[in-house]
């Protein structure tokens, strides 16, 4: 979308390249189309121009100028976010953080690790763990999702139910905002009271408020050790209601994944790990932490599960076995994307007591749409991913798809829900985001983002809609 | 102060009585005297009402009626806080929570518990308790402050260091707004990316944007086990390099606490629990989990302090004990107290490797300026509470008291730290909260606190300093 005329875009082009150099500002179509989807299914558009500043200064002067000139900004990482957070929509500039990717600091007497937001997330634990110490969030797409992203989007992952998401390991940040301004929030502090809580407000913001140029990342201690199972079940409730007992037992495993049949079918295709298709669901559990507690949590668990009708439970005999599972796992997303031209993975996310009536609602409204909806996910937090197969080009597939998933994020918000656990509101959210929030949630965020990016530059048209989607039922 | 005439102040008393009822509506003399002041030594001033709500929509209805009518509103607990945030200072109401005080639901199967603001923190935490449960967050003054109160100065305790503060187990709000709405942040779930973080934004915010009326907090698994022991020290260095070496051995003890003989004197003077007071530090370091990991830690961690010079490490012999030594701790502040007629207690906080220098520099500036400063505080987490014990009425010493903290801010802040690791800006810290957060910061929470409440009717006089204080010496 040309925002720009002709020779104003000229002109940004070279106060860009004043800022960032030469080889740092692309115009090139080509250059432009590389950025102008993520990984998010239909959702593309062209920027106008890519800069990739080298330095926290450059980002701030590039905003600067964004501001004077009313130049939306989308800041990306590797583009790997599911709900086109950085589709840049409403033209303007890509500001890519490839060259803001060092490691700054591994400080192992405060237990931190300082990063720049280009870092890649994986690179951060492999680090850290040469270390015996410990970055636990882990979104499926580490390997090559970048730190800044997980940031901006408050990104969950595998280990969560046990400690926590992005947001539960920032402990400073440096931010550059709409203005030019750089702050720095927070510090290596346990405790720190002085002033609003920004930290939390830019982490999970989506790039709607600033650019994280900087984090400080809380460490902790490496699990000494480690140990996977798997129950099988012919019952999905049965599933559910083991996640609930184990966590009413008091443990709280590290993970606790629900696959169903669908998805085993797939991921197993995908991978060829021998993970048994003939039964109707699956819970990946992994218990970390000293050696002994770890065997007798997992004998509790594997008790527990047995009780609640598990047809099996088998134990990776291996770290090596167990790590197959938990690559197997985070695969579930490629392996079903192959079998269909369309894959849309959502998070509608429920307290985890909910869980159950959760994976019903979802088979119910799958059937009723005529759709084909597989569901993974981690349901010890009763974060799930039921995830469509379907086809962009069958029009009235996607209505009724549309229609599907609506129907399931007013099923999650009833039952104490959410709309997004882990991806974000984005552009795919944002209709729906008053249905969790109410009109004066909504109100709330709308003043902070008018007081700290008045122009609107900042990744324009996500997670707030130009028009809210109308419920369908009303919520008692 | 007087804000309103006595016609228009009839009129706000009728309109309050006409919401919260005739029997919860104060403007006597004695009732408005009880609430003039807080803990925190120096600060009164008279209320003109003290209005005590039923529910959040009578909450809600006043703050309507307030804000329509330009009427200053302090929320308020029980009033233990030490940074003057609940002192009436710009006249206007007093809104006591004392009826908001019901347990709503123990959550067995999520592990939350969901309460009013004035439920009493420490009912909470003997309440889940007997469930096995665990609700880490516990204040000094827990016996007595209120959750609301925790929650809306983000308070600390002794357990920080291992399980964090009041802000990592908060995950549902219900906020009263300056415009007499009601929303609701967050919900039962781990994962939770629908928008901005106002759960965090509403924490720790000090009664300067809405009221809390409701919050659901989450619960861990209970300790098995833990055990406690003092190491004592002839040397207040080698207790600091105690507790970096700790932490440096991948270890994070529950509590690791600090106190220098001065303190230690004061606290056996008023417990009598055999404490040595011949030493010139003390740490007092609790393990929990389970039992075999507790044994294995205490062990480690005496060996580390008697490697660090500790002159002995001294094991409590019972449950009881270790109760006694806490107790004690906690009572650091009263016993304190007694020794002057004025005692002002700070709370500067460093990341923990910079613990012995913050010692030594807080030693310096006593030295400097000819006070009296005794130390205790949290020192795991590097937050310390250097204490002055002073006299009011000695405008002389008083003026070298403010510098002398003065000059201990700025020490945290070259440090790495901050103001105020968990007593909050309030008053005390407003004029110098912009050296943490610089002008640009600053701006920022601006803009948030206007967009939230534009008419300034919440806790006006807090946080935000009509005038900043100048910085003596410039960081580099």
């Amino acid at each position: 979308m040309p925002l720009h005329s002709e020779k104003r875009l000229n002109k940004l082009k070279a106060q860009l390249i004043e800022i960032a150099g030469n080889e740092n500002v692309d115009d090139t179509t080509s250059g432009r189309l590389v950025y102008s989807y993520d990984a998010t299914p239909n959702f593309q558009a062209l920027p106008e121009i890519v800069v990739a500043p080298r330095t926290a200064e450059e980002v701030a002067a590039i905003l600067k100028l964004c501001g004077e000139t009313s130049t939306p900004v989308y800041t990306r990482g590797s583009g790997t976010n599911l709900c086109a957070d950085t589709c840049p929509l409403k033209g303007g500039i890509v500001l890519l953080m490839k060259h803001l990717n060092k490691i700054l600091e591994l400080d192992r007497e405060n237990l931190t690790i300082t990063v720049q937001p280009g870092t890649i997330t994986k690179e951060i634990s492999d680090l850290v763990e040469k270390d015996d110490l410990f970055y636990p969030p882990d979104p499926s797409s580490m390997k090559i999702s970048t730190i800044g992203g997980n940031l901006a989007e408050n990104s969950g992952g595998l280990r969560g139910l046990k400690y926590g998401v992005t947001k539960d390991y920032v402990m400073a940040l440096q931010v550059a905002l709409p203005n030019g301004e750089l702050i720095r929030t927070g510090g290596k502090l346990t405790k720190d009271v002085a002033g609003y809580d920004l930290t939390h407000l830019f982490v999970g913001s989506e790039g709607t408020l600033g650019v994280i140029t900087e984090a400080t990342l809380k460490l902790i201690p490496k699990p000494e050790s480690q140990k996977t199972i798997l129950a099988l079940y012919q019952d999905i409730e049965a599933a559910g209601r083991s996640v609930s007992a184990i966590i009413a037992h008091k443990m709280i495993p590290v993970t606790l994944e629900f696959l169903d049949q669908d998805t085993i079918k797939a991921v197993e295709d995908f991978a060829h790990i021998g993970l048994p298709t003939n039964v109707k669901a699956i819970l990946l559990i992994v218990q970390d932490g000293p050696k002994e507690i770890v065997d007798r949590d997992i004998h509790k668990i594997a008790e527990i599960c047995r009780g609640e009708q598990a047809v099996d439970v088998r134990l990776a005999s291996s770290a090596e076995e167990a790590e197959e599972l938990a690559t197997a796992r985070r695969s579930a997303l490629s392996a079903l994307a192959r079998l269909k031209p369309t894959t849309i993975l959502e998070d509608a996310t429920v307290p985890r007591s909910e869980i159950a009536a959760m994976v019903r609602a979802i088979a119910e409204v799958a059937q009723k749409y005529q759709v084909r909806i597989s569901t993974f996910g981690h349901a010890g937090d009763g974060n799930l991913h039921p995830t469509c197969l379907t086809d962009a080009r069958d029009e009235d597939e996607m209505n009724r798809v549309e229609e599907a998933f609506a129907e399931i994020f007013e099923k999650a918000i009833e039952l104490g829900g959410t709309l997004t656990g882990e991806h974000g509101v984005g552009v795919t959210k944002a209709p729906y985001l008053e249905w969790k929030l109410g009109k004066a949630g909504m109100e709330v965020m709308r003043g902070i983002k008018q007081a700290i990016d008045p122009n609107g530059i900042m990744n324009p048209g996500k997670v707030f809609a130009d028009k809210a989607k109308q419920r369908m039922v009303t919520v008692k």
